[in-house]
């Protein structure tokens, strides 16, 4: 590995010393000094070559770790994350649909699929009856045989009964609704937030509890406005992005106020 | 308060008790049952009422307090969360523009406003050469005067400038942009995902450490293509959520490919 220039710290800056370095260790994996899974250098390397404390690097590293650009394997040392795999959500795609283009291997395991009653929240959004039977499908999604995210999703009964026969490991609900069933899609409603790893995606996406997790609730609907597929999307923060385009003025007539 | 209904748990299901349990409480939570900022029952109280241990009551709760649905306080107990304020990002707005709409009073604290070298990151971006000055803006934005985000914002010099000037605290940069220095937004780039809060952002948004943090990176431009205006910004993931509508064709000219 080629050697990495060193930028100096300025020890009486008003930025912190462990807030410069972050800043020029994070500048350092971007630009690819720091090449995606190589070895970083010890904290005492780092410590000499940038004339700080091992607190300091400790505290930089720490807050790297917090972002996703790095992690640790006890005994091994500090390594430089993968980029994260994105999607562009500007349109409305399922995950092997958008990332297939990119070269990425999208396959699924199912984990569950199953007859539920309709919790107050599934029966609200399919506009169907609280406790009446809804499908649930419960999906693993990995990326290059890597876990990604968990998808839950809820599907009026006479359809999920439709997805029974088909090939939910490599295929997406989107494309199966489309193609096998016969309904157009239209838009979707999407709430984005940040939540922690809690036991079932601990254990599902193999990551540590308290991990971050990007969260995603979507409401599909045909393109006569009727829901048709209520879901939990759960991607690790550690390895996934949504990307999208937002104009200043929509100049469609998709959104209604 | 009124006494909660009690549905019963399934011993012999194949989904664990804490798991139906956590359903449960998350749909009484949601149908407003447990209403926001309401104490809720001891961990004692609601091994009794479900008929289960206390430890499968913990992990249930502990689940939902990752998923942000409830806080505890230490000595006091476990409370509902308010819902998470949210923001329509259908179309491209600033945070007081948006949440304005709904009610909500949105303050900004200023952090810092300084002239800095441009980094690589940083450069790329706006299309300038690395190590050019350029203003550095960080706001802490307060919604209903609570802490939501931190936002750094990076703009070519020239337009920093003009910005030193203007009501920081009360508006929006796209705002200023727009009608005090003349400039026509056009679209943004977004990128969405998921970290955990680390030292600055846990001692601002006044989090713990560790706690979940929706990042979004943005990169608004004119409406001549020509990037003005980079940003982080780093949403509390207990307080705040994006919403946006998505179609499955476009039916605007705005995305190429």
């Amino acid at each position: 590995m080629s050697k990495a220039k060193s930028p100096k710290l300025i020890p009486l800056s008003p930025v912190p010393l462990y807030n410069q370095l972050k800043e020029i260790l994070r500048g350092q994996i971007l630009d690819g000094t720091w090449p995606p899974l190589s070895r970083m250098p010890s904290e005492n390397e780092l410590g000499q070559r940038f004339d700080v404390s091992r607190i300091t690097v400790r505290q930089a590293l720490n807050d790297l770790q917090k972002e996703g650009l790095i992690f640790k394997i006890h005994g091994k040392g500090t390594f430089v994350a993968k980029p994260k795999a994105f999607q562009n959500v500007s349109t409305l795609q399922g995950l092997a649909e958008s990332l297939g283009r990119q070269g990425y291997e999208v396959i699924n395991r199912l984990i569950s699929f199953k007859t539920v009653a309709a919790s107050s929240q599934v029966a609200q959004r399919l506009k169907i009856k609280e406790g009446s039977p809804v499908s649930e499908i419960k999906r693993l999604r990995l990326v290059n045989r890597e876990p990604v995210s968990l998808e839950v999703t809820w599907l009026p009964l006479d359809i999920g009964q439709q997805l029974e026969k088909a090939d939910l490991v490599t295929r997406d609900i989107f494309l199966i609704l489309e193609n096998d069933c016969g309904y157009n899609l239209g838009h979707a409603e999407l709430a984005i937030d940040a939540i922690l790893a809690e036991s079932e995606l601990t254990r599902l996406l193999k990551i540590e509890e308290g991990s971050p997790i990007m969260r995603i609730e979507r409401l599909t609907h045909t393109d006569d406005g009727t829901p048709i597929d209520y879901e939990y999307l759960y991607y690790r923060g550690d390895a996934f992005q949504y990307r999208l385009r937002i104009d200043r003025h929509r100049t469609d007539s998709g959104e209604k106020s």
